[in-house]
């Protein structure tokens, strides 16, 4: 039986509205459809998923910050954040933890200052297009990651 | 239950050598353990996959062509043509059918000109950096696009 | 009689200061006085205005999201964070309702980083370099629009 | 009572077409109504308005020679010009006039190359995207500016 | 038997200077020449052809607006306008009727600043390199777009 | 009488899938349409045409090479390899016949990747934007320049 | 004997995490460490230093709108903020006092995106590369400055 | 003695103002004062100066024109054309006559869009930065380059 | 003695048409010529030389694939495919052998897209200029980085 | 006690006119006065300084190639050389030593090209804006650095 | 009668080559013959030329701190310095006296890398494109600068 | 039997160190084991070959002005200078020999900005990353070309 993981999962700006806004772009799941699916999916997998979600920077890297020193991955989605900062990046540095970015749209899709990410480079892996599915799979990617399946 | 779907998998140049080039980026599983567990993923979905590699750029342009026109999508590692070709992004959008782009190591962690896809914009979703784990995840983001689950 | 309108007014970091900081740049009026005028020439107008400050990021992102939800417009000087924030960008998208995009000062004549804004193609109009003054024309601007006039 | 004041309004090329010419981004008033407007607006203030439009960046660095000289400041919707005209740009800078620049249409939500302005770090102040009302704005953030009031 | 068609042929800056300017560059015949051979290919092709040629920009822009008004296309040699002109750009979107962008020159073949140009996103087709040739391809080119052939 | 030539026209990757393929892009004739129609319209012009295609790079340089070697000049439609390829153009300079480049679409009218061409500079000239007739006016532009006609 | 001078050193974003976070870049001391040398050194040359810790921009801003109002120098090391945020350089030139840039690590033996400072050309001086000693230094450097030593 | 030599002087946009517009900038000779002045040094030079100014660019073409048939060689200041103008550079290719680039004042110490100019490859010399002794520097370097002295 | 080594010396595109085709660039001999040349410099270095041209890319990353696999170093002019192709430097990678990389003409000599090499920082030298001298030179210089001569 | 170090201070061109060039930006201490200062506050430090200053290239590579060779560490200046020097930086990197970058001003605060340093990547830190103060406190760095204090 | 002025002739590498180097861009006069008719020059304008020539850079910082303490002003012809040197604008700013940019052929009308002077934006103004008459244009604009005539 | 040639070989900066700098990088032979074996290699070559290294610019300047003078022909490393120096390629370009551009280490797999070189277009061939061996190679190289061979 494989061991017991705890994974963080940390939602950055504006996604409190999910469900609500621009449904065309991001789904129709609220925020707490997804987390409740995510727990779901962790337990399946005999892992425990912690989820947290903030509107600010400072919040979202003291989250990472403490989220990080207890969990043993975290699935990343930091929406507008992921162009923008350096201080999520040198939080997720800090915590030295598997990380995997995440995204419901297909940011490459979209304006140009969306294609790049802060985050891209020091993460395991990066999963995006599929909606809220883009969290299942991040997850999924980071156990498998974790426990040295499929490398 | 769900419908049966046909996906076809295509990969692109050196995908053939998987498993004795550069491990340590690629991982050691073969295309053909690779083929072999997508084949059985796609079983459990309902799903039948067809596998193909090429490495010349043409040659990959009539497999999209011939195998875009017999399924409902495509999951594509198009390796290095993915930051060079202009040819398969149009065999793509040609055939129109909704397609995934997947790679075994995370493109934003190497050089920089890996960093542009010409797949990115026009792909459903992307999928990297969980080695051969990506395509397993990214079949299973393209059934849930297609069967709609998790919008 | 025009219908009664409720128009928000969003003020970014450091405009707390206002009236005590580079007076040769952003003129002698606190931003008290600024909002007392607005809310004046509300009445003037049939329209409730209503105005908050932030230094933070994340908090404007807040008031954007719930001033948003309850009034008809609004006026955004979002200061320094014009030229780095997307997710004040995204707020605005996500509440969906017509914004008019303020600058004290010209930022055309000052540093280049200025010249580029995250709001400028998502919001109505624009107007800066007329100190306190681009608040008012401003928000007579966003009311002309609400209201279809001399469009 | 405010000082008489006499305001220069220069239209560039194509503003003869308004009201005709793409009104879903340009609005279906024409000149000749935006120019009345703006001399009863004027009258209100206490202030002369003078209209005048070319199609010919020669002979609107010809009227900004002619009209700079005689009045207290310009409203400069020079159109296309804006993004490509150096000579208008130095006839500004040589009547030596506060000038305020305006726009029908929001330049910053159109292509790239609309974008930039040779105008906007010598004028006062810019006004766009309200429609026929960027030049009343402009009118009025002008005379605030002659003024005093606001700063 | 064809609709009777009006097409307007536009020549911009020096080529009044046809013939004796840079022959080695633009061929040996005259502006004179090359509109009475595309008067000639009118008539056989059921078309009135009318030409005009300017030096200035807003001269242009007031030829394109007014011969854009009373016939059916546009055939456009801009020459230097070509990559300089917003104004001619917008006069071609502001009258609405598709257009052909021909060079005697391949511009492509000459100083980088020429490989722009402010029209090329908005013709119906381009020509260029056959020398005089070229007025004549894209006269034809503009008819079967007229006419619906070839498309 | 004009002398017999021999012209080769060439095309590029997934232009065998043309009527079929984004027929709002590409219109709606095949590709043997448009070869039959060539064909007649160089035997009214005296002029033994040849047409190929390939999606392969590689095979497209070896049919330049071969058509090339035995005929008076090429048209050349390399579709997504006018952006790509260096060897096309080596080949097309290798064999030293004068080309024409076509393009079914105005390549300036899509994405920004289409605005360059390997081709464009060492070509006669270049027709696009009118559907299969861009075929048909590129090869009458060939004739003239090969039989110096309207130099 | 020198005047008294009361000093606030700002620290920004994960530096909380001093001594435990990637030792090998930031070293072993921890923040606490750091403010203990920096109110012994202050102690030795006459100087009552402060210091604060903040993880979000908007904090920041606070903290240097407050400290900068009650001290006469400041001491600036905002970490990721630095290559981010306007905000924080609006802060400093809005509360007038000289300010001294810091950081641990040389910034330019990083990541290129570390290369840029939005402080840099508007503190009297930089000192990076001698980690905790790099504070030690810049208050040294700012205490010359205040006190015109080896202008 | 040497052989007569007719030369024009083009004076650009703005330029009609001199004496009275930015005097710091270009210095208190009006263009009458400069024209006399340069007639004069002809005479001395046995050269006939022709001196001619305009505010259009499409007029400035046609002075070239004209004037390059006529005269021997051209001292040219476009003034803010220089930076915008490919019709001027066109024009003076088109008439083959040796020219001379002269500026008031020193472009390089002004705006970057003023660095660069559509003449700078084409002419014989450029001379700038010496108010109205420019264009006589000018004149007599072009005397020099036509009378073969000091090659 | 020196040990036997094994080279494999791969040509890309119309490196075939080698003596035929712009002799003035290219030289004159064939590359027949060339192969036998290095096998005999070969023989006289105890190394056995096998050669190999393609026009395809894929076929070029099969011939190095299949000659990497069986051969002790690589001398590659991929011509064209130098510019733009990352699956031919992918599968050297792939290879991991020493290769070098040569050219006939001295590529920065000529269009600035020939001076960028996806190979380049991956091979151990690179020889260029010499015409088919490279070739040899670049031979003599992997044996001597395979022997550890000269190093 | 502390070790017995040698440290050698290297001045670049121009900084033998200090104290008579240009005060306003590097104050009123001549070269003399600074050696001096640094020689006093390394016999504190239980140091050795030397100090040399040249105004050429090869000069500086020499001097630093032989003061390394025989110094613990070195503090360098080298003005100017500092954005155009390779040679420097290769002279570094050659002789091993740690080495420190000052400049008397804040070249952030200067022109754009004064932002590059060819040092800033491979040095210990950098002290910059402290007029002569800079190169005080670069030295307390170094020997930090040399003695392992506050790392 | 016109003051008594000292200037000094400054010339930069490869000019003691003039005469035979490269003729037809330099022309065929000799550093001696120049240097001889500047001296006259200078006499007839009651100046006292001293001129100086060095290859290397420091030499030439030199040259103009010595010259540019004795003399009233420079005319600098630093040849390929003007482009990478820093130190020699250093040296120029440091003296503090008016300097003229001369170049014997038009740098623009040659490779991209000489259109940019590290002088061009410091000195009075320039002179380029008229052989070795550029240095007797500079010197009399140089005079006339100094004198005040027509500024 | 072949002519007689004489060739100059030229060193650059710091290669005076060579065998005790960075061996890693640049090997372990002495610049004279490296000159005393091109000695030989021309004495094979029926070659008389010079030797010379300077570490200033103005030095090699001087150079290769000399040896230019009284050699066939020059072999050339500029080390540092390749990517800097302006001044070398004029000097070259000024004794108008062939010369061989070599270097000891792959440049292109070192810092961006050693990946451009002044002299890469102006030299007949470029040999680099073999060691001492690039300069033997570059010799035969140059020997070939002088005398025709492999052309």
């Amino acid at each position: 039986m494989t061991t017991l993981l705890k994974i963080a999962v940390v939602h950055g700006p504006n996604l409190n509205l999910l469900g609500t806004r621009e449904p065309s772009t991001y789904g129709r799941a609220t925020l707490a459809d997804i987390d409740r699916e995510l727990v779901a999916l962790g337990r399946q997998e005999n892992t425990e998923v912690a989820c947290a979600q903030a509107n600010g920077e400072g919040e979202l890297v003291a989250l990472i910050q403490s989220l990080g020193a207890t969990h043993d991955g975290l699935v990343l989605n930091p929406a507008a954040y992921t162009h923008t900062s350096v201080a999520i990046r040198d939080a997720v540095l800090a915590v030295g933890k598997p990380a995997v970015e995440v995204h419901l749209s297909n940011v490459h899709a979209r304006e140009p200052f969306r294609h790049h990410s802060f985050l891209a480079d020091i993460v395991v892996g990066r999963v995006m297009g599929f909606g809220a599915h883009s969290y299942r799979l991040g997850l999924l990617g980071l156990l498998a990651h974790l426990r040295g399946i499929g490398a």
